[in-house]
């Protein structure tokens, strides 16, 4: 543990909503290697001042605006080093720009842009400002997700030949709960794709190693006068042969979280339930199936132990689950190449929004076959 | 529990790849309502003798040849009243149509024909001669399965939504084990579509009470060499609104015979997992999620114990649900209409072929939504 | 399988509470190993002609009382060779003397006897008349438990550390349904623990392989007004060094019947459940924990593929493997050593009375450690 | 969140072995309500320095002795407010003392002493100096198990009848690993017993809010040349009428940290397993099993939300529970008397204790049922 990152924060007010605000903050702190400095808590000056004084900050450190907050903290002696963006989508660009072309280090949720377009431009700006962008696909950040990745890469499940991920939560199953997520000028044209979508498409492609070529979509609005989808599935096809599909839903009652990955190789399968994420679950062919505890014994235990923070059988979750990416950018911050790979960055948002687009275009050509567009370096 | 009811066999010969003609026997010993009574077990005539011998039939009611046993049957005082057919698929339908023409009631393995053209046909044949079929898509005999389909009727689910179900298993994960299974002169054009992806279709359809109108699948062979589909995947839409998804296949590691079937509504959600098949996972949105045991208390538990044969905590698996289709069939002919609505019909069987070539032509329209035949009575 | 053997049964008659009797009639049809020939299924000789009518038996060989039924059967030339008691534990030493004595084998509820001198003096007769006789402590029939065992007589185990056995129940938890199991001049001196103590205490040692030498009990009646314990539990001591203990309620809600062992040993830990009686979970120090799927990959397969039926995925059951008991009992008629090794037997019995026995005396002593009687040959 | 509290720590140095130390400061860090600002981290002046200065600590305020940190800490402005105790358990009271006697507020390991006597003296030194004890009985902050407790004090389970604790470890099936704890001049008198039994003993009346009264115990060591008990065992009677059973083992293959609570009453039953915490399953007699998600709807969800952090579907697991003692902690000290009141205190100290020479005695006693030695206030 070096020296703590003087990170700042836009978005993530207090009050109702601010469920993904406090969740960074949390993830920050838990390893001690991050101090939250500064802030633009929210687009009211005045929720944003409550927020940051509720937190302990300096109050000449409460911005009121993201543009005074990058310019004024890249002037500081002491100012961030870092930037958490937690704000609806449609912001991210915007603010990211600012901060990335003040030399500030970036960290953004998912989807990283409303467009493809944008997401590439962004990409394109932090690399000529040398600045690092991570994308909290924070499922990425599990131990067991990482040893799957692992065991994927050694070979243990041969020749990839399926994929299947599920993405189901039931949150809107009725109308009224939406926020931004349900205005398409705040998030974007996707609803529960771009929201969830994004994650579930993210996790297959981190761990199998391939990336979708193709796809067939369906979407839907199941709720009456919403205004995006909340349910979407497609077939794959994977540049690496394999072949699968992708569902999700917000309108599925019983599911609070449920992402679900379910690989088969030729040698063996593996299963990922991100709402028992402690431990995996792994099928050889011709031996029996095999749970694999978080730090315990099996093939591929370097990966999880390393994401690991204690002993197997006492739970991890989804915090400790986030706090590893911080960590991990921390960790690249110092030099940590090994972990710098681990973590999802600007490329990885421009493939979710390759996805989304493919998405939208397959649904609107009545299922056609579509190629993801491109977003290679 | 009337008077046995005397059955005949074809197909199901002792020795390796019998395990179907033992279920079947098993399945109808286990309630006491079957006497095996006549059989022409292979198309060996060797093989037949031997078989039935073991099973202690008189020896002049082995046969060698199907048609024989019809002729002869039909003119017993104490001939075979059903026959159980559990031949390659090719065979169904030649078997099924001489038994009909002789007035014996079928009991037909599914698929019930290779092509939608023959299995209309047989439907009718069956009609015209007032003879029963009933198709052994014996998942339908689970009491939670049953259950699970009155929920559903009695709108405990509200609207439907999603469907979603998927087969996977991993015996033909390498090569060399298909049998006539792997050969589409006996198979018929699918392969792990035909074999479980019709038990797939069915199930959800028997559930959800509504069938699909159109479709978009993709079917693949991953084990080089193999002449039938070890995979196939479709998005599916219900007549009654619903959108969901099947997957099979039969090259997953770690699956030895993992069906199951997810519904959601506005209402609730259900799941039904064939190899936990003693209970069933019931969601009301807004309430915690239930586990219905089998003779359990909680919503539609009728049709539940009347499917069942023992209390709650003494499970009942494959054998017992299969030897339901056989207690209903038994039932069925005393006049129960109850029970005979319960089963799988030459109907069933239509709509599976349906299904199955609306597959294989959405599959050589690369994917094109494509509306299932018709199969109306 | 050979010709049929011809069994009799006293007890089981159709009505409230008649549910072992079709337990026992379906587990001996299951596998076409028995014809039912003869009957005395109640006490009331209407009943029982009732019962025997409803089963389609021989008018002359239902019987009104189980005396005359012994007498009669022996001598026929088609009579009964073995009989199955499924009446009130007091009267299982009255009726199987008569069968005994008139050289018919015997297949037996447990508890044997209501006392362990009753218990010898039966096993003593058996001996001398060279009678067969089968407890049905049906679990043993599971082939997850015959691998259990059969990896612990491999010493996969390594040596035995711990034995825990729990088997809980709630259909007691109000008053009112004890039926003849409450009054113990029908039940005998044991309640819950007479009736599933006493499988819970043969499940340990037949997979461990040990006995228990001392134990100190703690019984409790929790119902007021109810005549015997609903509860028991007990700290062991076992003849090969392990400790451990047993627990058994029928006042636990929640538990339809919840019948798990647990055994620890120097190199592994394995874990059955009954309620999900298809796998054993095996866990060898510093691997993975292992699924042993029925008639799956992995240690000791041997023993639980001889007692399956159909492939893993395909969920097999209570009846399966009670079905189990009588396929080895059958075969042990046959000359099988092997199949009769397996079986629970008269000292299986004489075990389980000076099980019971111990447990009162230690309870009356105030729990203090006390010796289990001797029942050895 | 207010002013974050001053913290000092002793024990719990960087290091192997210093597990303990890292969670507790991960717990402190997590809600952002401590300041770690003192330590003297190991009886090695060395090794003291080296954690201090990794944890970034002000030099001079990382102590080679702790009586010497409790003395300077007292007298600076900025002094710690209180202590976090982590050493071997022989330490925990002569360090407590020095604390206390300094008006530092004591958050201490378990067990709080190595005799009843001990733990005692301290609480009532602790009572006279107006100071705050808090033991880390960590499990006690899982929303799961606060909810549970409230189920059993809002009367859903009715009268209680049975309580069932068990918890398995199995690091120390081989000989090797056991550090200080194998030491009876560091651990105390009790091994595994001291280590985890305490733990269950103090979920279990946490839970349940009755205590045993008496109870019959029997205790082994089963690795050759180990000093102190490794497995331990006990049936148990409350003062609130129930009964049941805990067992202790730290042999058990397969299990990482297997703690396991079953509670039944009259209406209902429940049951905890620490290695899935974030559900608690509920059974109400007559009606379905459920799963009572954190944060979820169904009975009893406040206790249950105000120690969650996050949505029902993100996994929280063993560091936010253990975060939640110290969040409670902080809270109390801001005079929030429902926070104080679900924390484990110097007399939850006391009643281990209690626990601990009660199972010692008795099974010194050769399992007589033993009284538990008096610790009221």
């Amino acid at each position: 543990m070096g020296k703590p990152i003087r990170i700042g924060m836009v978005g993530g007010g207090l009050g109702h909503g601010g469920f993904m605000g406090r969740v960074h903050r949390m993830a920050q702190r838990l390893d001690g290697e991050y101090v939250l400095a500064a802030g633009c808590f929210s687009s009211s000056a005045e929720r944003s001042r409550e927020t940051g004084d509720a937190l302990g900050l300096d109050p000449g450190r409460i911005y009121a605006d993201y543009a005074s907050m990058a310019r004024e903290e890249a002037t500081r002696d002491d100012g961030i080093e870092a930037v958490s963006i937690v704000t609806p989508n449609h912001l991210h660009v915007p603010v990211a720009r600012v901060f990335v072309e003040a030399g500030i280090h970036v960290v953004c949720e998912k989807p990283m842009a409303t467009t493809l377009a944008d997401a590439l431009a962004l990409r394109d700006l932090a690399k000529r400002h040398g600045v690092a962008v991570m994308l909290t696909h924070n499922y990425s950040g599990y131990p067991a997700v990482r040893r799957a990745r692992e065991l994927v890469a050694q070979g243990a499940l041969g020749e990839l030949r399926i994929i299947q991920v599920d993405y189901s939560q039931d949150w809107l199953t009725e109308a009224g709960n939406e926020g931004w997520r349900g205005d398409p000028d705040q998030a974007g044209p996707a609803g529960a794709l771009g929201d969830i979508g994004t994650h579930a498409y993210q996790l297959a492609t981190y761990v199998a190693g391939q990336s979708a070529t193709t796809l067939s979509a369906d979407l839907h609005t199941f709720v009456p006068h919403r205004r995006l989808d909340d349910f979407a599935q497609a077939l794959l096809r994977f540049d690496g042969g394999a072949r699968g599909r992708l569902s999700v839903s917000q309108v599925s009652p019983g599911n609070n979280n449920r992402l679900q990955l379910t690989v088969y190789g030729t040698k063996a399968g593996l299963h990922f339930d991100q709402e028992a994420p402690d431990a995996l679950m792994f099928s050889p062919l011709g031996e029996p199936a095999q749970r694999l505890d978080r730090g315990g014994p099996g093939p591929a235990g370097g990966a999880d132990r390393q994401a690991g923070r204690i002993p197997a059988g006492h739970p991890e979750g989804y915090l400790e689950a986030f706090a590893q990416l911080y960590r991990d950018f921390a960790a690249a911050r110092r030099g940590d190449t090994a972990a710098a790979a681990m973590l999802p960055d600007a490329t990885t948002g421009c493939e979710g929004l390759a996805f989304i687009e493919a998405m939208l275009a397959s649904h609107r050509a009545a299922g056609r076959w579509t190629q993801l567009p491109s977003y290679s370096d």
